[in-house]
């Protein structure tokens, strides 16, 4: 199905000019239309109340019109749509929103949205963010001399493989740490990521760390606070940023905080967790090392985001200077029960960060529907798995490959077709903000998922993968070895230790794949900044323009040999101009004399042009 | 598209044994499926984190597989959907929710809800809800003798036409008045409703009295206190109910409140509206008649709901009694700009009117998507324009009427087939719990839209209109007037006076047919208790099943002659039972030997039968 000739608007700055909108302010916002549209109206909510005004028909060429509408900011999320109207008034009525064009009405929920709260920090929307599980990516000289606490079961980086199931698992000690980070940094440079995320480094009794038994020191094993210093120093040296790992939904059972709350029921501590009258006390998932915090206590919202000292402002700090957080199990943090604290707390934590410097960026875990906790003044962005990493999945998965757990999900991740796929990205994508969406991170895996080696199956799958995430909206996240071809089938399968000193199982062309692809997005502001304009899908293809304000990209991702595919108009306003590849190795399309251009058919296949 | 083979859950007590669950409590929960499928899992969200649980095969007969599974009511409102497997494990996924059966991976905002909060009063879901709008309604033998205030302008009852457009309209004034409703409600027993609804009956500077003068009395014009007492007294003779009109978002500017705060910047009154600097002030919609009150003023909280003698709570009480209070503008209520206070004030009016009287009833008006604003303790119930009157308008309307207006949306009301309009119902009802959807009002038309009549062109299309009204899940309301064939082309035009003496003009064939489906809908358990299940869409026809308990109905509506309809399946646990017509006229209906039941083809009709 070709979707180019469906009237369109998205949150760019094609078609919204104002990116950072205040409250109160009138915005103007544009439509794209075929010329068969005579009339476009655009409808925003005001107060609670549906307002209507015309749109007026800005210009006109090679069959497209465009149209600009006003919507006032009247409230900090406004939501807007448009009513396209073919032939004479009040014929051919479709509704535009986030999520497509709709011959029926349909609720609010999926209208554009223009957010007038701070927003994320300008250096995210160019971010390429490299994700490190500190104790698998590289150990250091230092890391030999330290003495291993009593869980640690101590594995040869080399040699002992990842258990990737079973009660050893949280225990397999390789060693890796901070130092062993700032040494590597070249590699990371090399790939072309510009944000360094550490999962967390405060000490615990795993080799995760998940479950902090404390959040006032880096823990001594990843080399201490002064390793922290020294990573920091190098990244921001490199002009690069980085990232911490924050879990606000629980501690670990050896935090003091909760030692002296199950030990002391007067305790200040005690009203920071969850207690029941017999003792017990409430865990993540049940697991009784994670007791869950609650955010009704006054006491932990000063020890965690409003005390001068506290946790979440401290390491963003020199001489750490951290530039943000991810927040882990975002999703559950401040709900149980009848508390539903979750929208507040992230308020209150994203303030705290952004007062403590302007530009740091909070963005908070959900493994499944997240669309709810964004565009609140919290959480600035999400890891997308729900809208992004699982369709890739369900398009791209070989069949042989069993994945019979994603992320609690059972039975497995079906394979399905691009329409489907499709109508997944576009369901969750457009029941937030552009804003929301784009600084979110796509991601193809993490330390929580299989890796998208095993799930594809194949470096051609790889590389539609890897495709899609460096040019679909979204901060692409890279988990660390998916760029050398590792491989893992589940999450704690997936730790894989880093092959630094194995160079002959690094799958170089994979590699240099990654590196082009991120090069091609840090070079194309329309794969940063541009709209999505979905093209066309089938069972195997995905067709769409990436268009900013200096240009257009045509991308196609297919994941088997279909044959030519012949799309006319995808870029009609540049009157028949070349089509040149930029990535791929497909050759340069010219338009026939119809205006169309024929893709051509083979797969899997990831190519991009430019074409205006 | 039939749709009988398609899996099958809903909201009522055939699929959701514990109607009012309490928090904590696990309930069970049943899916109906064809015998193909193999596998069903449930998905419930917990505390922010979905879970999973296996149905288990519960009962199999005539190819129907019942597989029942468990939800613990985690939270005030727990999520919950299925995941559908034909064959072995993992094929053939399939997503059942609110909204239908998914193919590919669907946020969960149309999840099935649980709720447990308090449920509405057992009563409204027995409601069937007349409308009066007083002005219009009856004159008394004391309405002759009142003195008129200095903005009405008199209007013969039965000569004078009313505006529907122009500076006049708020001022014609026809007098009726409370007494004459208390002398007419033999006519509301012969339609057989038992639920009246007047709109405001405060003072006010016009004839619809949305600019409350003040809440502390009742218009004398309408007979003040005592006409009250009597009407509520007549009304809670017979059994039936009576409910309010409550203005929450905004009072008249001659209401003492604000001719105080207007007055004396220092005044206590002063907080409970907007204003600026200047001394201006917000009001509805930028009408100054109707200053906006502003949520965020402890005082207006005082008067309006929390004090001993506030305005929402002294006519719950004797002699008055209200059993409730339809609430207008609900959708603006404390929403201005950054104050949302709409969820926090709709919980509070609740509580304070069940406190006053655990029976009452709050319904929240919103003229367009209510969605956001149910299921959250505050509204137990919305007036569903946006989810049934409209669509049904779409469907129904007669190409020759011009709508040019409706609620504000421009450009008409364009006609759309079955499969848009059951789309519309469905987008809009799977965003809320069954509970709010059945709480909610079902109307083919108000005091502020055009009359059903009208809209559809003809008896024949207004008989299917009130057959959806009756018998979809919801809460029947009917404007005074529809059930005489009245016609009006927009809200105010549409506040005809009832020609109580002109009888000839009453059509009373289109009476006969209300009062047949009102006694349906209150003789047929199935109509108001049971689940809904979609049969089959096509341009002209809408085919239906309610499936109670004791028994299940087979509805068709159809807007024009298609020819006739073979259904598989209606009722394939029956054993081919004959289907007896319960309404409509059509014969009864006969299994074929391959268990199909064909549809008479002709229409516009409306048919019920009794399949089991």
């Amino acid at each position: 199905m070709s979707m180019l000739g469906l009237p369109h608007h998205d949150g760019s700055a094609r078609y919204v000019p104002h990116q950072a909108p205040g409250l109160g302010e009138t915005c103007p916002v544009f439509v794209r239309t075929s010329a068969s549209v005579r009339t476009v109206r655009i409808r925003s909510v005001a107060d609670g109340e549906p307002r209507y005004g015309t749109a007026v028909l800005d210009r006109e060429a090679g069959g497209v019109r465009w149209w600009r509408a006003e919507v006032e900011v009247r409230n900090p999320v406004t939501n807007y749509r448009f009513l396209v109207e073919d032939g004479p008034t009040g014929g051919g009525q479709r509704w535009l929103n986030a999520r497509g064009v709709f011959s029926y009405d349909v609720p609010d929920n999926t209208d554009f949205k223009l957010v007038a709260y701070d927003p994320p920090p300008e250096w995210a929307r160019d971010a390429v963010v490299y994700q490190i599980f500190p104790d698998r990516f590289a150990r250091s000289a230092g890391a030999a001399g330290r003495d291993l606490p009593d869980w640690a079961i101590p594995c040869d980086w080399d040699r002992t493989p990842v258990i990737g199931r079973g009660p050893e698992t949280p225990y397999q000690f390789y060693g890796g740490d901070l130092d062993g980070i700032t040494e590597r940094l070249d590699h990371l440079d090399r790939l072309g990521v510009n944000t360094v995320y550490l999962t967390p480094i405060f000490p615990a009794r795993s080799n995760h760390r998940y479950d902090a038994a404390g959040f006032d020191r880096v823990d001594p094993l990843l080399g201490g606070d002064a390793a922290l210093a020294r990573l920091a120093d190098a990244v921001h040296g490199r002009g690069w940023r980085l990232l911490g790992d924050i879990t606000s939904n629980h501690t670990g059972d050896s935090h003091q905080w909760f030692v002296d709350a199950i030990s002391d029921v007067g305790s200040p501590e005690r009203e920071m967790y969850y207690f029941d009258d017999g003792g017990d006390y409430e865990s993540w998932l049940g697991v009784k090392s994670l007791p869950k915090l609650n955010w009704g206590s006054a006491e932990l919202r000063r020890r965690f985001h409003t005390g001068p000292d506290s946790v979440l402002v401290r390491w963003l700090r020199p001489p750490y200077g951290l530039d943000g957080w991810r927040v882990d199990v975002a999703n559950m943090t401040g709900r149980r029960g009848r508390d539903a604290y979750t929208v507040e707390v992230a308020a209150a934590l994203r303030r705290a960060v952004t007062d403590a410097r302007p530009d740091g960026l909070v963005v908070g875990e959900h493994g499944h529907d997240f669309t709810g906790d964004l565009d609140a003044d919290g959480w600035q962005g999400t890891m997308n798995y729900a809208g992004f990493l699982r369709p890739v999945w369900n398009w791209l998965r070989c069949a042989e490959v069993e994945l019979p757990d994603f992320l609690g999900v059972p039975d497995g991740v079906p394979r399905r077709d691009g329409p489907e796929v499709l109508a997944t990205m576009r369901a969750f994508g457009s029941l937030v903000s552009w804003r929301a969406l784009t600084a979110s991170w796509l991601l193809l895996g993490s330390h929580d998922s299989a890796r998208i080696r095993t799930v594809v199956g194949d470096a051609a799958r790889q590389e539609v993968a890897v495709g899609l995430l460096c040019t679909l909206p979204g901060t692409p996240m890279i988990f660390a070895g998916d760029e050398l071809g590792l491989t893992g089938r589940n999450g704690e399968d997936s730790r894989t230790p880093m092959p630094w000193r194995r160079p002959e199982t690094w799958d170089r062309s994979t590699f240099d794949r990654y590196r082009a692809l991120i090069a091609l997005r840090r070079s194309e502001p329309a794969l940063r900044h541009g709209g999505l304009r979905w093209a066309y899908a089938d069972a195997d293809s995905l067709v769409f323009l990436r268009e900013g304000p200096s240009g257009a990209l045509l991308v196609l991702a297919r994941r088997a040999s279909v044959g030519p595919l012949r799309l006319v108009g995808p870029a009609p306003e540049a009157g028949g101009v070349e089509a040149v590849n930029l990535y791929g190795g497909a050759p340069d399309l010219r338009p026939d004399p119809g205006g169309g251009l024929t893709l051509p058919g083979d797969g899997p296949t990831f190519q991009v042009w430019r074409v205006s």
